[in-house]
């Protein structure tokens, strides 16, 4: 017994002395995102199969973090620590490349991988490999078996191989310089612009990591709005140090750039794309920026568009502008993202039509380097829009897609609502331009571009300063879904749901069960308490929170929300058939007859082609009128449920998260209903007949909805 | 051994499912402030005094929050959290008031404690008593039990007694409506206005138990550059859920109100304060803010001062206004703290003189619930002023100070400059006006004024949505300071900066007595660098980031460094004496005969109040042009030091904590560099004189930074 007590008090002063766990920390406040390495029922399992890391000689700092990873995601799960090893051996982990693992261990079919890809599989011996063709393909295959782990897995059997489809998955952080970000819900920009490059937020490592474990690669560091002294040597000293910090996790580093930028620096006399002095003065700073950034991924541009400076300043293209930026980025690697999101000075006929209208002609004339980055749905992010007509409509163009994380239009960081559901929709739409079918992700993938041209996808970022990352903790699962999809755009977003939510929370499979089903009707509640039946783009003025139906005295028809929904008294919706704007001729023939037709029209989508009058029957059997409010209470009705449903996974959550959850969830519901309320008034008040019949009438007169006001809503930037 | 084994296997897995630290949350970041409660070498002797606590019984949310900090407290110092107990006995702690306090366990002269003072001591039988006149009084006393246990205090003998010698300890909050922080320099506000009501951060409650801890009772949320909206409904709202969330910590909300709000928001025709319409409009809107949040401190305004409305723009005096707001709060107990920072529209012969200047002559004129509010200096938080000349010159009226915590001119959060030294030189400064002497500190605690007047101290806080919460580790010892100053204007700051440290960083007293000395040289390193000798407000144009001696051409004179610094041929400083602007007249007389000759000016202030020529002789045998540049080289010298005294201390430091102090020293050292190379560069091309003897010459020209350009540096609010 003398050697227990020994035993026992040495153990009692460990405990005393060990670095204490923070005592203001020890909620879970979110910060760990999905990579939190909880303790797992099956630790004995992870333990006999992690009890030591076989890592080659002279690792990468690349290989260094894949260990590290490694380290921290066992260590979390069993409390050990697995050690280093030399040689594989039963319970090893063994990473390696075909050039530094044994013979024996090389899987089969590397070099189908690609330069990206990994394999995770259970060698005989009890050795666990995780082989890939460079260094960030084992960080991601590191990524992969901890997933793997903490989601119960079978670690004995183990043969995952997977390759991303996209080459370039890409974050656009619309964060200004004075590090406000615009349609930003999460706190400030998390660039401390003025402390670096001196100070290295360590924050921005766990940035890395999260996004290293989606196979994130890329990040656009600014706005697309953006500003001349970002492309300035004290900027790029500071992207610089960014880029220091992401490169070991396999993430390069671009920057939205002002095309004007040489003229407003007073470089140059103009910003012409084919003035000689300004392709030099490009090409200069090209050359500029990669001797800091080596790497450099290269430029994304807004370009003509919402007043932004661009090369039909000079009546050249946006090819024209495009094709000289990439050649000063070409003989370093980079690329240019050129985005088709075009909103130019004059009226157009339907404003759903201008990128297609200007960008189509141009298709074949890219050069090779540059990708036309193109919204998922031809307006601007609403909670539900047909699949933008430009993908499957420039077959010799890279197209790149660009989805928005952050909610501009789907209630900030309040409202839950899982984008996983809507990315998917838009990315296995048939666009019906091949006899076979071609969904968006076939053409995004590069199916119909000639082979070895750029593929890539681009989620404009909910990431802030606050602690949960994202502003809220489900909008963690919006980061996490466009990472996963940009991996592979034909994933499931319930799979994706499921995987996320069992890191995140809990792998108990009713709660999983739960959270999913929340997820998965998440966004279609909020189309319906929003935009029900392909109604688009009714929200406030500018800062884009609540209802704003009303809103017709805006200075351009098209800033105006009954530019969208035309409401009066002869009916509501947007004609786009050939009797009105013809946007459906931007779209595959076969698609454009079936959408010309109210009655062969997806039903989510009527209000979008069509405008219709008030009594129109509806499949349901209901008049148009009566199936509007009628999805206007069905909103309600899923956010209640979402409430409901939260409150029944309480035994399942911890505290914190599920308050901070629930919390949200209660603005979600009064919000919704206030969505409901004053969409209904107005559109009553504008159609002029009776709130069909079972439909309760709104608590408040429409003025009253009409005179809230939001000076200091968030996002603005 | 059996037992043994069983034993360890039962903590083995107690560690193993055990709320596990967060991952990545094991460095310490800075979050926990100084209330982090490590484990102590005398985890014993705390244990044996704190086995287990008395607490009144039905204790209110205040006596609640107490006993929890005792909890937490000790948990962390000793592993042991103590449990409850219904009887005092050896190794209690007994909180209590006289009403609830057994009657042998009162202390002596519990009157002379007023409302907020405790007492902690310990008892016979091994009893600790933290005894106060209220709930709020218990708290801080738990507070200083908790001090005093983690800063190593013998615990068998404690005999403390503490009273606060003023009423009103106040934060000011530069924080705008859109989470912008003018003058702040971390991250955004950590008001989340847009969350709330609905989302009350937990973060709130670690502001108020950091504030509750220095004895901090008041917070005023919003900038003192005001907004109509702040008093309207929904933002009361906001306001109220704050106040349920401070008010059990003994916190106060009060709030900055906008002169002309009715007028603005178009409810009166006016904002006279003497029109009836606008006093009715206050009492109302007084009642209504009284519905919300009962214990509504009252208002903080800023009138007629750097283009803000007031009363003089309806030929009213401040008087005139803050009477009239006064009347609207004084009748739910509510005060009005009226700033007599003025800075008007005309030209004034010298901008030192305005406040005195306006507000003398209506010394005696305030109503009783008026509160006239004084920066510590005449000009502007610069880092080095003569106290402001109308502490002591108005008797008749309550003179609060304001200190600004947040480094608007001391160098942001970069710079390690400890304020505590630079608060202490105010308060400790004798304004002469008093036979026996009569120092600032005794004017603000009401040495002058009729008995029962309020007395108060506000600081602009330094406090943000960064994790460090003050934007860096040091800086938090300038929130400790301010607060503890707020308690006790007449302590030491050497003291204060030693108890800050040893709790913040660590008890050893050889890393101690090197950081203190850091902290105790740090702002006269930043004096020297920037503006020794008396300089003033040379800082760059509007962000007040680096030098910009230079400035000239703003619209206004008293905008301009050069109004300031007055260099030319003939010589530097600003002539306040009679033959000059005679700012010297507004000090007492006896004071204003020894600063009348620059021979009996303190060398400090000698070019705050003397124009000289640049060879005038300087006690240390130079001319004032070798004196200045021997000051900027001392400045450079103090930063290095700083630097190197800081890596002598790695061994004592934690890692993360060392890094990131590091880090900002580094930057420090090179911007004061800077500093003195910019300052001198610009001396010299005034005074037309070489460098003197051995003084380095600028690595730059002069017009290489004249040309630096700041356009997004932080605090523009």
């Amino acid at each position: 017994m003398k050697n227990c007590t020994r035993i026992f008090a040495a153990l009692a002063l460990l405990a005393l002395m060990a670095p204490a766990a923070p005592a203001w920390a020890q909620e879970e406040d979110g910060y760990e995102l999905w990579l939190r390495y909880r303790p797992v029922r099956e630790a004995g399992v992870v333990t006999r199969h992690a009890r030591s890391i076989v890592a080659p000689a002279n690792p990468s700092p690349t290989v260094r973090a894949a260990v590290a990873e490694l380290r921290r995601g066992v260590k979390g799960m069993t409390g050990r620590e697995p050690g280093a090893a030399t040689r594989p051996g039963a319970g090893t982990i063994v990473l390696g490349t075909p050039a530094t693992l044994p013979a024996a261990l090389v899987p089969a079919g590397m070099a189908a991988l690609g330069p990206e890809g990994y394999v995770v599989h259970s060698a005989a011996g009890g050795i666990t490999v995780i082989a890939a063709n460079s260094d960030t393909g084992l960080l991601y295959g590191a990524f992969a078996w901890l997933r793997a782990a903490s989601t119960g897995a079978a670690l004995a059997g183990l043969a995952q191989r997977s390759a991303p489809k996209l080459q370039l998955r890409v974050l656009n952080h619309w964060d200004n310089l004075d590090r406000t970000v615009e349609r930003g819900y999460a706190g400030e920009s998390i660039w401390n612009w003025w402390a670096l490059p001196d100070v290295r937020d360590r924050r921005y490592v766990d940035y890395a990591r999260a996004n290293a474990s989606l196979g994130i690669n890329g990040t656009v560091l600014n706005n697309v709005n953006s500003k001349p002294e970002i492309l300035t040597a004290p900027w790029l000293a500071k992207a610089a140090a960014l880029a220091d910090v992401l490169r070991p996790y396999g993430i390069r580093v671009y920057l939205s750039a002002r095309f004007s930028t040489p003229l407003e620096l007073k470089e140059t006399a103009t910003a012409d794309p084919l003035a000689p002095e300004v392709a030099a003065w490009w090409r200069a700073k090209a050359d500029e920026i990669y001797r800091v950034i080596p790497d450099f991924g290269g430029f994304l541009v807004k370009a003509n568009s919402e007043g932004q400076p661009g090369p039909q300043d000079y009546r050249r293209s946006h090819a024209d502008g495009a094709n000289m930026l990439a050649a000063a980025v070409a003989p370093h690697g980079g690329v240019v993202m050129w985005r088709a999101f075009v909103y130019a000075a004059e009226n157009p006929v339907d404003r759903a039509m201008q990128a297609y209208d200007e960008f189509k002609p141009l298709d074949g004339k890219f050069a090779a380097n540059v990708l036309v980055q193109v919204k998922n749905g031809p307006i601007d992010f609403q909670p539900r829009e047909p699949f933008h007509p430009l993908f499957g409509a420039m077959p010799a163009t890279p197209l790149m897609m660009e989805f928005q994380v952050t909610k501009e239009y789907l209630g900030y960081a309040t409202h839950l609502a899982y984008l996983g559901t809507m990315f998917e929709e838009t990315l296995r739409a048939d666009t019906e331009r091949s006899p076979g079918g071609l969904t968006v992700a076939q053409v995004v993938e590069g199916a119909q571009g000639r082979p070895g041209r750029p593929t890539g996808m681009a989620g404009v970022a909910n990431i802030g300063s606050e602690r949960t990352w994202s502003g809220s903790h489900f909008d963690q699962a919006n980061w996490y879904a466009y990472g996963r999809l940009a991996w592979d755009p034909q994933a499931s977003s319930r799979a994706i749901a499921r995987e996320w939510a069992a890191q995140t929370f809990t792998r108990e499979p009713r709660a999983l069960d739960g959270i999913v089903a929340m997820m998965m009707d998440s966004r279609e509640a909020v189309v319906n308490y929003m935009t029900p039946l392909g109604l688009h783009h009714i929200m406030g003025t500018g800062h884009h929170h609540g209802p704003a139906p009303w809103v017709a005295d805006l200075e351009r028809p098209d800033w105006n929300p009954v530019y969208y929904h035309k409401a009066g008294r002869d009916g509501i919706g947007f004609d786009r058939t050939a009797a009105g704007s013809n946007a459906l001729a931007q779209y595959a023939p076969s698609l454009a007859r079936k959408y010309a037709d109210p009655r062969t029209t997806p039903e989510p989508l009527l209000l979008w082609f069509h405008h219709l009058p008030w009594d129109y029957p509806m499949p349901s059997g209901r008049t148009l009128w009566a199936e509007l409010a009628n999805r206007y209470d069905q909103g309600v009705a899923q956010a209640q449920a979402l409430r409901a449903q939260w409150t029944a996974l309480r035994p399942y959550i911890d505290a914190r998260r599920h308050e901070d959850v629930a919390t949200l969830l209660d603005v979600q519901v009064r919000e919704a209903q206030w969505w409901r309320d004053a969409c209904l008034a107005y559109f009553q008040s504008v159609s002029g007949r009776p709130l069909p019949p079972g439909v309760k009438a709104p608590p408040l007169p429409l003025e009253r909805y009409k005179a809230l006001q939001f000076p200091y809503a968030p996002g603005r930037g």
